[in-house]
């Protein structure tokens, strides 16, 4: 039995035809053009799924369902997309207009959590019952997955721990409010941080690396200045983290998962990010005692996404 | 079919019969003498336990399963207390002790879950599938059912709200952490709030209500001070929920519960204290759309330590 998953983004909708365990056996990409009205993009991932199963010599009955990834809120009982980011989607219908196409069950999730269901099923955390990932990007993207199944509470809006605030009051976010961890933990606000200190110490490698051109400052920067030994670039690698570690503590005092995940492009960092992270985390917890939540690299990288969609049919 | 609930407190032990709709039938409780060796405590309680049965006509037979509510962190995997707030419990074993006298299962869990699933069966969140019961005591005690059941998370550590920073590098917190929000939105908390107001303001209603006597301030204090109209009354008043707000905010942004249920002493202020508090929290929650998550006050009171431990033989 086969699963399609389909990643639904600002830039392509890509999809893929999946396996039992995750796997994925056939893909395809196009580009979303995120302009167009939103019944055409809809039309356009109904098409891409029907061609992929004929391309692979299947037909519609190998195949169980239809699990859909997208930025923002999805009703997965309405079978609609609430809102997306970056799209032009309000309450846009998606479960009765693909099913015109293709006649099997539609499910809508949230990018974010199906992330975290593609390391639950085939990832860093597979096999494991409770696990939460949070993926460090343009924001901060968080998914449960409680009982080896995505959490998105009663109204699909759940897992927002991006939208957490760590300091009341504190640095303006994207949503609205003050002080949630996004503004601070994402690579978008650790570039911030950097141009910041570096705009503040003209002698730091930082400038240095950009060639004096502030503009030029991404998520790596700091950490590579601070690799070579840079002490503005250790002090903002160092506080970065421990805007991390703030919003991930109350993450397991909150889930007490087996393991959380860390994904995005900062995730890249590996044991250089994660070492230090453990050790603040570890540190100020409330249960001292064992066993503890694992912390881990994700796994699943671009194919996340589509893995993560096709899995919502899996025990639905 | 019966269960019985024992609500394990530093003072008392109260222990009840309670039917499978969450109503007690019987309950006796005695004093913990805290200070006492915990298997004595333990011993105690399974003798609570074998006379209400006894008591009541019923023979173990008529009973399902034993629950006990503890403070502090239990182990329902291991049977034991890993370690309780005020009691010389250190993975102490219950089930095995327990059992030495009644041949029944025996469930554990932390209280701050217990009363979050006595609402949850009986209470103000009855027949939802995930709430979120927040008590406001001297600590913050927070709880989440979710599809019906207790979330504890993978070492029973789990739902520790009270201990999710919202103020980084804040106020000092009982449990080692800055900023926590139990040190911002307790009971204790604002006593402290409410006596530091009314020492910078000899002039305040607050100081005439307790006679000058700061160190009768409690809970009530500022609200009673706000309540007849004075200025710093209400200004703690007002920042204590805003306090509240901002822990909450996160909670429905986490879990998307259908009801956050507000217990505890200071939810005696009723909608006095809910309707600024929805206020706040409906302007700042991420997801704007319907169903918004309800907030309304617990029901259970004194009860729910007992009716939550037994209900947790429910679907055991």
């Amino acid at each position: 039995m086969y699963f399609i998953g389909i990643d639904l983004g600002g830039t392509k909708i890509a999809a893929g035809l999946v396996d039992e365990n995750g796997r994925i056996v056939a893909k395809r990409s196009i580009p979303t053009r995120r302009e167009r009205k939103d019944a055409e993009i809809v039309e356009d991932m109904a098409a891409l799924a029907v061609d992929i199963i004929k391309n692979s010599g299947l037909s519609v009955a190998d195949v169980k369902s239809v699990g859909i990834g997208a930025p923002g809120t999805p009703n997965n009982d309405a079978g609609t997309i609430v809102y997306a980011n970056n799209l032009n989607f309000f309450n846009t219908p998606i479960r009765s207009v693909m099913q015109k196409y293709i006649d099997l069950p539609v499910l809508i999730e949230n990018d974010a959590n199906c992330a975290a269901l593609a390391e639950s099923v085939a990832g860093a955390a597979k096999g494991l019952k409770h696990s939460v990932t949070i993926t460090l990007g343009t924001g901060v993207g968080t998914g449960v997955v409680i009982n080896g199944k995505v959490y998105s509470g009663f109204n699909y809006s759940a897992a927002e721990m991006g939208h957490m605030v760590i300091i009341s009051g504190g640095e303006e976010c994207t949503c609205g409010r003050r002080g949630c961890w996004e503004a601070y933990a994402s690579a978008t606000a650790l570039i911030s941080q950097t141009k910041a200190a570096a705009a503040g110490n003209p002698g730091s490698l930082i400038n240095s690396l950009v060639n004096g051109d502030l503009s030029a400052v991404d998520a790596r920067t700091a950490f590579d200045a601070a690799k070579q030994g840079d002490e503005i670039g250790n002090r903002v690698v160092e506080q970065y983290i421990k805007y991390i570690a703030e919003g991930l503590i109350n993450v397991i005092n909150i889930f007490a998962p087996e393991m959380v995940v860390i994904g995005g492009g900062v995730s890249g960092e590996g044991e250089y990010l994660l070492k230090p992270l453990r050790e603040l985390v570890y540190r100020d917890i409330y249960f001292k005692g064992e066993p503890k939540t694992r912390i881990m690299p994700a796994q699943m990288g671009n194919e996340a996404g589509i893995v993560g969609a096709a899995m919502l049919g899996k025990d639905a």
